[in-house]
């Protein structure tokens, strides 16, 4: 099937006269996970993973995937035409690097100007023209082969209380003009989806799993526009655009918007993120100052009234995860439980708790060798049964109106090997270890990063990934600009300095092909500690309450201190949590956060 | 006195209507050592540390100081009418900040070409146009007030044999002109003294203890200029250069050289290095590359002769330095002991080695609240006489012709209070925690730093400086590209990417003012671990071979695996030291590099 679509492609390119065709993982708005109507790259390819490009030309069809996704994509690109770039790795082009060597001279390249953002699509001009070719930029390919696509999203918009927001839309569009003139802007472009929300207090579902509005804001010394599909507004939520002073406008007019605006202006907009259509619409004499989002940092530092929710959200979420771990390691070969069933069951005490909207995100339920595919998804047909005995990986999360979590813990169904108690134990040091960091302000994540990889790398073993993201609030669970990574990925811009009031993930893992996959995943609020003559310090609030399975820990391979931060972290989750369970959850979560 | 001369350089600044003037730590060549002849920053201040710059102007003098020397600028500018400003604390302007702010409208600013990079240059040029202002850059005002200024040194220069080198100069030259080419230079201005002195396989003694030649060189695709004070140079030497194709030249023609370089030239060169006189006699349609010298990675990544001569020189430091601790520890209490006659005893030791050129840099030798001087020299004044208790700190080194060494240790002379026991005690587990790192190719000091700072940062104290930094081969023992630091400082240019063969100091530290300083320094080069489907694994080699005091260390404060890495190292430092003591000196090592 795919290479029929490729070949259905190639046969459209050949009437435009295109040599090489991109297509992204992309909606008009650069976001992580794109609704169907965007998943132009996985009808193209059927590689399924929420990040990747593909490239076709007359002869090859490439698909660049990142270190996640390597054993995925190998499975699922195997049989087709398509050709599995591994990024990163040693001698592997980038998408670019594979465009400027592979365009034909004189050649045409050509990709949907929506789908790319500004940046990147100046990029590929700049190598188009090097070999004195052209771009091709005005019509979307795939949406001319592809028949049954399905529509674009246009789900009802509700508006986030400021009992769980905990700022004004008022106030947080004063703080952006602020920055606006600090900046010397006028007008500013804004179309990531999760700022757009966080700006205008607003949520919506026109994404799986991430409660986004599918629009586009502008915001001007005195106005601030809203492009949107209109239906999608109920009247109260056209009253709360009224009182706020925002402006509806069509959803497409954002390209109209761009071309009026007059030369006198300055528009402050990130490259990374608006694409290129609109870019490009700008009058050439209309100045750009580039920068990331103000809202961007804005939304990374939750408030007082986040975090106090987040806290709680934290609360519920622990107790349906530990309810979940309890009933799984008591019916463990006592009935059929599969990584589906498994996956279901702890989706049903999600949403038994309080003010729950939707998980956070596919769960990850990954028995034995397939948690070894850090993204895998369990589906009816790989769904595997779960045996007593080696791991199971559950990577998950809820959204609350009180916060988003995402919580991995890898579990042991019975008898484990010597060297997945080892590894589980490594694993468990490296969270520990990062979590514990005390460090003056200034600090990024690349600074910390070895906290947690380093006792992995002294095993000369490696997790192909950052070591943490930013988690947003009722928004995407990976949200910059802070992280954890040793190296800076400019694209992914998570490398900030951390501040007060960020939280990120702390998830080392261990990946073994064939063998077993072992991630522990907890959340982390930066908070200040003490300032001193040295500066200020900086420390972590681990907020995510579950076991880490002691079944599965070699107290000899951990350090008394290493020791003492699980006991007081397994203490701290039997406090928070057990007066949420039954009679016999309690007595079950006592021995499992036990002092080893 | 200081008064006066800032007086006496007011008047002169004064008749050439400069409102503000410019003095910084720095030669011609942007050495960070300086000979007396360019220590004019001390002239007009009164304070000897090794970096810092003062500016002046009618109603202020400023010296801008880094951390490293907070204490001792505080002491030195005492009564006089100069004010401190401490580098890198809130709220403290950086000297151009200062300058933006301070320069008068339409105000003159004044410094002496020479000393100031092209980089730094260009930057005052436009704080001065921004206030529709003006440079003066033509006179050396300092020079002008300086009676009784030293000489410009003009010592005998020596060729280093390949034997200590590795490398013929020929190679080097072929290995600089293919990096040329790849930059599509076709001329190269190379003004550091560490780069010509290791490119041309030659040394001298023009700056205390940094045995370089006061000299420029410019590289082009054929022929090597070298300017010089051709009377340093004996028969040999010029024959040696005859040999080598190296053409020589007058030192001060460099400026004509500069000038009469074609439009039609490309010229490689690195505005932080090369000074703003000779970056300006370049005429304006000459092309300029701006990159770091390219010598400056070569030379840093030490070849197989330079590593395994390291290795030996460091035996032989450790050797004298072994004898220096035996006696100062079996003596104290005993017989008079300051600070500079234990230096000099120390210094004696090492002069016995063979190989021996000159000390690597003016010893530190601090006895208790001294020690908090991170940068302190005994002077006869200061020379306190050692008892028989608290901590020596002792941080010297060597030059050999095959290497030099820069060594740190701090000695209990008897009692020792608890804390100061746990500050050592976490001191050496911070140096073994950075030595024992294990990590993929890519790294940089950023992200390892924590390692060593991470054990000080949880008990809420740092150091304020970088952890290490990279040690030059009969050259500078501060030396880049390489460093351990956790912030990027651009100017200091150490932090590079770790490579194999890179030899980097590992010396984390405590400094409580008016108490004590504690500093564990050990040299690491950089080498290959193995190479599996993560990446290029990296370790380091420790070459510091000298007992860490155990007299100070609190055993029950360190983990097993900690005890460990201290066990195993003094055991290598019996094996390498002891072939060389005598029986009673033995049997010393041999209690003081126990098992614990």
């Amino acid at each position: 099937m795919t290479a029929e679509r490729i070949e259905a492609l190639r046969a459209e390119m050949r009437k435009r006269k295109i040599d090489m065709y991109i297509v992204p993982t992309s909606d008009f708005h650069e976001s992580e996970y794109v609704g169907d109507y965007f998943k132009a790259r996985k009808y193209i390819t059927g590689f399924t993973g929420s990040a990747g490009t593909a490239v076709i030309t007359e002869t090859e069809a490439g698909l660049w995937a990142d270190g996640r996704y390597f054993i995925q994509a190998e499975r699922q690109l195997a049989g087709s035409p398509v050709i599995l770039y591994r990024m990163g790795e040693e001698g592997v082009p980038t998408v670019k690097e594979y465009v400027e060597k592979n365009l034909p001279e004189k050649g045409c390249l050509g990709f949907d100007g929506r789908v790319i953002n500004a940046k990147d699509g100046e990029d590929y001009e700049k190598a188009a023209s090097d070999k004195q070719g052209s771009v091709y930029v005005s019509e979307d390919l795939v949406g001319i082969i592809w028949k049954e696509r399905p529509q674009l999203p246009k789900n009802p918009v509700f508006v986030l209380e400021e009992i769980y927001a905990g700022e004004r839309t008022a106030d947080k569009l004063k703080r952006l003009r602020e920055k606006m003139t600090e900046k010397k802007a006028s007008i500013h472009i804004l179309t990531s989806l999760y700022d757009i929300a966080w700006l205008f207090n607003i949520r919506g579902g026109d994404i799986d799993h991430v409660p986004v509005v599918l629009s586009f804001a502008a915001v001007t010394e005195k106005e601030s526009y809203w492009f949107i599909h209109e239906e999608t507004l109920d009247e109260k939520l056209r009253s709360y655009c009224r009182d706020n002073q925002i402006i509806l406008k069509p959803y497409e007019e954002i390209y109209a918007y761009a071309e009026q605006i007059p030369e006198t202006e300055t528009v402050l907009l990130d490259k990374n993120i608006v694409n290129y259509r609109i870019f490009h619409n700008l009058k050439s004499g209309v100045k750009v100052v580039q920068e990331p989002n103000p809202t961007e940092l804005m939304k990374a530092i939750k408030n007082e009234t986040e975090l106090s929710n987040i806290r709680n959200a934290h609360v519920k979420d622990g107790v349906a995860f530990t309810k979940f771990m309890y009933w799984l390691k008591t019916n463990i070969g006592k009935q059929k439980i599969t990584e589906i069933s498994a996956s279901d069951y702890l989706e049903e005490r999600r949403k038994e708790q309080e003010l729950f909207v939707d998980l956070s995100f596919d769960t990850i339920s990954a028995y034995g060798a397939n948690a070894a595919m850090m993204h895998y998804t369990a589906t009816p047909k790989t769904d595997a049964e779960l045996k007593p005995e080696g791991f199971l990986l559950v990577d998950s999360g809820g959204h609350y109106l009180d916060g988003s979590t995402d919580i991995t813990r890898t579990m042991a169904l019975g008898a484990l090997t010597e060297e997945e108690k080892f590894h589980f134990t490594t694993v468990c040091r490296s969270n520990l270890n990062l979590a514990s960091a005390k460090f003056l302000y200034g600090c990024r994540g690349l600074n910390l990063d070895i906290l947690s990889r380093g006792p992995l790398w002294n095993l000369g073993l490696d997790y192909k990934c950052g070591t943490g993201h930013g988690i947003g609030y009722l928004l995407n669970v990976h949200e910059g600009p802070n992280g954890f990574r040793w190296k800076i990925v400019p694209e992914r811009g998570d490398s900030c300095v951390l501040e007060e009031g960020m939280v990120t993930t702390d998830e080392p893992g261990v990946y073994l092909e064939g063998k077993y996959g072992i991630r522990t995943e907890n959340e982390l609020i930066c908070k200040k500690a003490e300032k001193n003559e040295y500066g200020q310090f900086m420390e972590f609030e681990t907020v995510t309450y579950a076991p880490i399975d002691l079944d599965a820990i070699l107290p000899e391979e951990m350090t008394a201190s290493e020791r003492n931060l699980l006991n007081h972290y397994h203490e701290m989750v039997y406090e928070k949590i057990s007066p949420f369970l039954t009679e016999e959850e309690r007595e079950w979560l006592k021995v499992y956060t036990r002092a080893i």
